[in-house]
């Protein structure tokens, strides 16, 4: 009988290579048809029932996988309490990141603030102060938009060297939900904001408050009042019940429990913004109002806590790439620490300020691997190297790390963070 | 001083409706901003430290939000156990469904089977049976894509009249994830499928196993193995470790727990698509192989578990659209049962087999209303009423009820699933 021929050029290019293994699945897969008691008898899951619906009226992962979890690094912040964790992007694949696992960082604690209780005020510079109850800003017109939150301290503990040993704990600072929400523009719309004004005041309900000035352009652009994430309302550590989203800026300016908005004429140049989230350069200067998140990917398998764990053959090598300033458009994968480069394959076309998820389906050939990816956006911006980074920025900054990560694949599938010259 | 006037014409006209409430917000938020102890006193979660993230590992939904779960109809089915249960559309926004209240159905109860005891056979008409493991299917090139899974049954229960007072149970058999897997055709062509093969039958390691039979055309398209939904990998109740995606056809297609894939010349006429999963009409015949689920929309908020809870003025109508064979391109909303249409705001444009979410930025009179929403897609199909589809379907079907849903909003904002003539 003919067999079937419907593949393209590139795609039997490929095939040909997982041929070889292709036959060797085959050959182990008839052993296993022969003698594998997985095949040949009928299983303990197959004889009975399982669970009913009622017993997961709002479901958690299963069992297997209780080790794809938000993980904390406590010596990282000084806090009296762990206030940031990551997000385990190694095990994850797509684009969405689930609320459940989705990094988190707050500066006084994830408080619980109940929808009857929240409060909205718009001040300042207005025609009308205005206080919005929560079934207030469900009367506005809202929109929907995958958006990513970054960190700006995302990678901060790689600048003097490789140091953290996980993609989850390197990149996990990030991530990506659907986020629906009445545009900011609007609510200032309806206070009547003075055009005069050039900046607003954002703060939260929580002790810290997390004051944070963001110039008006922005606030009128793509800046949301959002109280859902993912279709469901905001976690309780994301903000509920409504938190600020600023697409494509560092998250610390993302405020959650949303309390009040100032319209004002300058920056308040707050403790959040002179202190903190500025980024020392080499002199002892600091660069201020360092907002977007330059463009950035990794590799998130394999990686360290994502070894390869299977011989030589066909391989699927992928990772996220993002920018703040648009759409990604292209990712290039080194397997030799930079010297040689592919391009990846994305998903799907880049959106603006969305995480984009590549692909490049390769043959290990058994050996070691530098692997690198490098990212691409709308702008023509090309990530850069980490050499090229300390050249402007010195290595006295914990924030806006942008680099090439690089893996180091060894021969039996492990891999570790390693820094190429 | 000047006020901001960046609004469009149809935003002012909208604001110009909203102004009058917006005063009326103004002026509540003055009374508030004077007199409302939320705003003008320091509260309880302002003072202290929240939880710190260690608290959540794996977030769930917060305290608050507890009535936002998956919800069982007991007399729905004769099943020994709770075998399906619907997705609280009402209280989402966005198109994403979290897994955690994702519908799902089963037919002998969620197993528990672990990735190590995972295999997938392929065989039949090919020219090498394959066994593949879990770790096999890594190996191969994956891809992503939003898809809806809607069950045949969805909204069956409306066929005879208006009965199930909500959203969540008259459309709720509906979820919406980002599916990440293998195309089917990949690993057909692994084995080398016969081209002459004309079908394929699926079954799952469950007890029932759940067995359909699906063109070869279809399964050579758009059909995945998939093993990760919204970026994590399956919950049990979804299939874990590995399920079947069928772009817009029905979801028991979508075979969970997924176990073998046998290449075949002919359909295999099983209990699930003769006796179950077929459309008895008015003379007792029988429609078969019904698989496409033809466009549907419905008005999530307001609706019966989701009322008015504000008096006359701005208000968002909004819900969900879909369509099985392709992109949604328009949804008109009625507020007369019909009578007159206006035309919804898609929050993106319609993606194909996917969830398409509307909004209708409207000023409510504080009368009574008959809400209807209509969905075309890019085929032209136009989503029918009740009337129109008894006609050529009668009553006798539980399956495939696509028709126009009716809810009755009353002045005090209450609403009540009708029917009009």
């Amino acid at each position: 009988m003919s067999k079937g021929s419907k593949t393209t050029p590139s795609r039997r290019q490929f095939l040909s290579g997982a041929a070889v293994a292709g036959a060797g699945l085959a050959v182990a897969g008839t052993a296993r048809a022969a003698g594998d008691p997985l095949i040949t008898e009928v299983q303990s899951w197959a004889r009975g029932l399982g669970d009913g619906v009622d017993a997961t009226p709002y479901g958690l992962p299963i069992k297997y996988e209780t080790d794809v979890i938000r993980r904390n690094v406590p010596w990282l912040t000084a806090d009296s309490i762990s206030s940031v964790n990551f997000t385990p992007i190694h095990a994850l694949d797509g684009t969405i990141t689930p609320q459940g696992c989705a990094f988190e960082r707050h500066h006084s604690g994830a408080i619980e603030l109940a929808k009857d209780d929240y409060r909205l005020m718009i001040n300042g510079l207005v025609e009308t102060p205005l206080v919005f109850t929560y079934a207030d800003l469900e009367r506005f017109p809202r929109v929907n938009h995958v958006y990513f939150l970054e960190c700006a301290a995302n990678t901060g503990m790689e600048w003097a060297g490789a140091q953290l040993n996980g993609a989850q704990f390197t990149h996990g600072m990030i991530h990506n939900m659907e986020y629906s929400g009445v545009p900011l523009k609007t609510l200032l719309e309806e206070a009547g904001y003075d055009t005069a004004a050039k900046w607003i005041y954002v703060e939260g309900a929580d002790a810290s408050s997390n004051g944070r000035s963001i110039p008006m352009d922005k606030a009128l652009d793509d800046v949301l009042v959002a109280f859902k994430a993912n279709g469901e309302a905001l976690r309780k550590e994301h903000g509920y019940p409504v938190r600020l989203v600023v697409p494509g800026w560092e998250g610390n300016l993302w405020v959650k429990w949303l309390r009040r908005i100032e319209v004002t004429d300058a920056p308040v140049e707050s403790r959040e913004e002179t202190s903190k989230y500025t980024d020392t350069l080499d002199d002892g200067t600091s660069r201020k109002w360092t907002w977007v998140m330059d463009a950035k990917s990794i590799i998130t398998s394999p990686s360290p806590q994502a070894p390869i764990q299977h011989g030589p053959g066909p391989m699927v090598i992928t990772g996220l790439a993002w920018s703040g300033r648009g759409a990604i458009t292209r990712v290039d994968v080194s397997k030799d620490g930079g010297k040689n480069w592919e391009p990846a394959r994305l998903a799907k076309p880049g959106e603006r300020m969305a995480l984009t998820r590549f692909y490049l389906d390769t043959i290990w050939d058994g050996q070691e691997m530098l692997l690198q990816a490098r990212a691409m956006d709308e702008t023509g911006y090309v990530q850069p190297t980490k050499a090229q980074l300390r050249e402007v920025r010195g290595e006295n900054s914990i924030y806006h790390n942008n680099c090439i990560q690089t893996w180091w694949v060894q021969e039996q599938g492990q891999v570790e963070n390693v820094e190429v010259s």
